[in-house]
């Protein structure tokens, strides 16, 4: 099983020559989302050999353009090599307006359904859960509504100890118990204890994405504990007051939020186009936070080697 | 004065990692023009080194996503690096409704003006002209409404004999008629013939483009004589059948609407992604139009050196 994140994106709105608007690619427990889908989404797929068929989940932040333009050229690439599995794309209310109406006047007739989930302002709620993995929402502190999200795994059924199922003859319906967490009581009267005939459950992996947002503590609670978090830090210290003008956040103040939220790594991204590199940003991250990196487009990053 | 196009993107509706959708811009007599617009246009032009804020006009020649989807993004983009001067944008109708939709939910306010102009199905007139140079737009043949554009250098005013003018006494109000390339009579009833006063026009060039459009004998009239003629070339000859049904054009019916305009050099683009290379275009056209190029992202022509 595997939950990999994969840079596609990691500018901010005006793109440079190495840094493409936001997105991002996850791949978990053969789940395959995409976070934000900013203006040439569909080239950064194709440049870090990502299966653009493969996306069954798009989330969106927010609807500012340089986190959402790429999407009608990516749903149009995806009808044109033949796309006829349906897509579920989460974001904020009037994402589908605006991408209906791109589609329309462009006359793309897609061969494939798109499922809209508009989300509410301030939603915090999970909004997606299968098997493997869950998804849930909650808002951030932006200009306008903003979305984050953090990707969970779920513990799968755990796995018997093998050496007591030989011993003791245990009933079938008492084995479903106990594979599912659940201590329990058989026909007889017996009482199993799951903890007794389980092997431990393995530690499941988190991914947390904030961008764009101001520095906010109310977010911690949403994000604690995260295996990864992806926070923006658009600015470095000296530019602190742009940071608070336009309701983003200074690479301190990402640190700040991962060591409040006790993640295990921090990934910081969206970084402005005035600065020529990041090594002034993990300077300052690292004065609060040292497990840090700052994304690149086309890195990829395993939470399991985290 | 100069007269160039550069290539931003030379692919067709599936961008591929060597080829963006449709984009060119064109320097014209320091005037500064956009036709089309695809996704990721503003990324080309970064790469290219185009002044971005140097574009006056764009040219949309019809509303496929692979060439305006990059227009939000651009518009945002100008705004964000303080452009203050108006754009003019020239396109099929809808093009209006789809930009302001795009920027109002995306939540762009922009510090310039957008004037836009809504090209009537089959317009075949002149949409702009100034001292340097006019625009034409023509029909082409596509599935939806598609307009061709032709930028045209207009003459300047002659240049005078000056060995004339020193022996003559010319009045001044001749002289200016004389310029303009007209005879008159002056308030003396003097016959004046330009031809004599004047050296000889310098010759004009021209810049015509099509794309996208099914073979079609009718725009040749459009295009006649052109300097330069851009003409999709979407498949080659074994792929005639698609080419019709899809109303796009091969290699071979390029080269023949370039020889029945007399163009002076072909330049073909618009390459289908089914296709590694355009060795098998350039092959089949050569053999009716021999001057011929295919397009390549970042190329540039100059047609003073045609």
């Amino acid at each position: 099983m595997s939950f990999s994140v994969t840079i596609l994106g990691s500018g901010s709105a005006v793109p440079t020559n190495s840094r493409f608007p936001t997105s991002q690619f996850i791949e978990c427990n053969n789940r395959h989302i995409l976070i934000d889908c900013g203006e040439g989404t569909q080239f950064q797929l194709r440049k870090f050999n990502v299966k653009i068929q493969s996306i069954q989940i798009i989330l969106i932040s927010h609807l500012h353009g340089d986190h959402f333009f790429g999407l009608p050229g990516l749903l149009s690439t995806m009808h044109l090599l033949g796309r006829d599995k349906g897509l579920k794309i989460i974001g904020p209310e009037g994402l589908e307006k605006c991408v209906r109406t791109q589609l329309e006047i462009g006359h793309n007739k897609l061969d494939f359904e798109l499922e809209f989930v508009a989300l509410e302002k301030n939603s915090n709620t999970c909004i997606y859960k299968d098997k493997v993995l869950e998804i849930h929402t909650f808002p951030l502190n932006h200009r306008i509504q903003t979305q984050g999200y953090c990707i969970k795994e779920v513990q799968p059924e755990l796995n018997m100890r093998k050496e007591l199922v030989a011993q003791e003859s245990i009933p079938l319906e008492v084995i479903h118990q106990l594979k599912a967490g659940k201590d329990c009581l058989d026909s007889t009267g017996m009482f199993w204890k799951f903890k007794k005939y389980t092997l431990p459950p393995k530690s499941l992996l988190s991914y947390a994405y904030c961008s764009d947002t101001k520095y906010d503590e109310g977010i911690c609670k949403y994000i604690m504990g995260s295996t990864l978090l992806y926070h923006e830090a658009t600015f470095i210290e000296k530019d602190a007051g742009r940071a608070k003008l336009t309701f983003h956040s200074t690479a301190e103040e990402a640190a700040k939020i991962a060591l409040k939220s006790q993640v295990k790594k921090l990934l910081m991204g969206h970084i402005s186009a005035r600065y020529i590199d990041s090594k002034q940003h993990l300077l300052e991250a690292k004065t609060i936070f040292d497990n840090v990196i700052f994304a690149e487009d086309g890195m990829s990053i395993n939470l399991r080697d985290i």
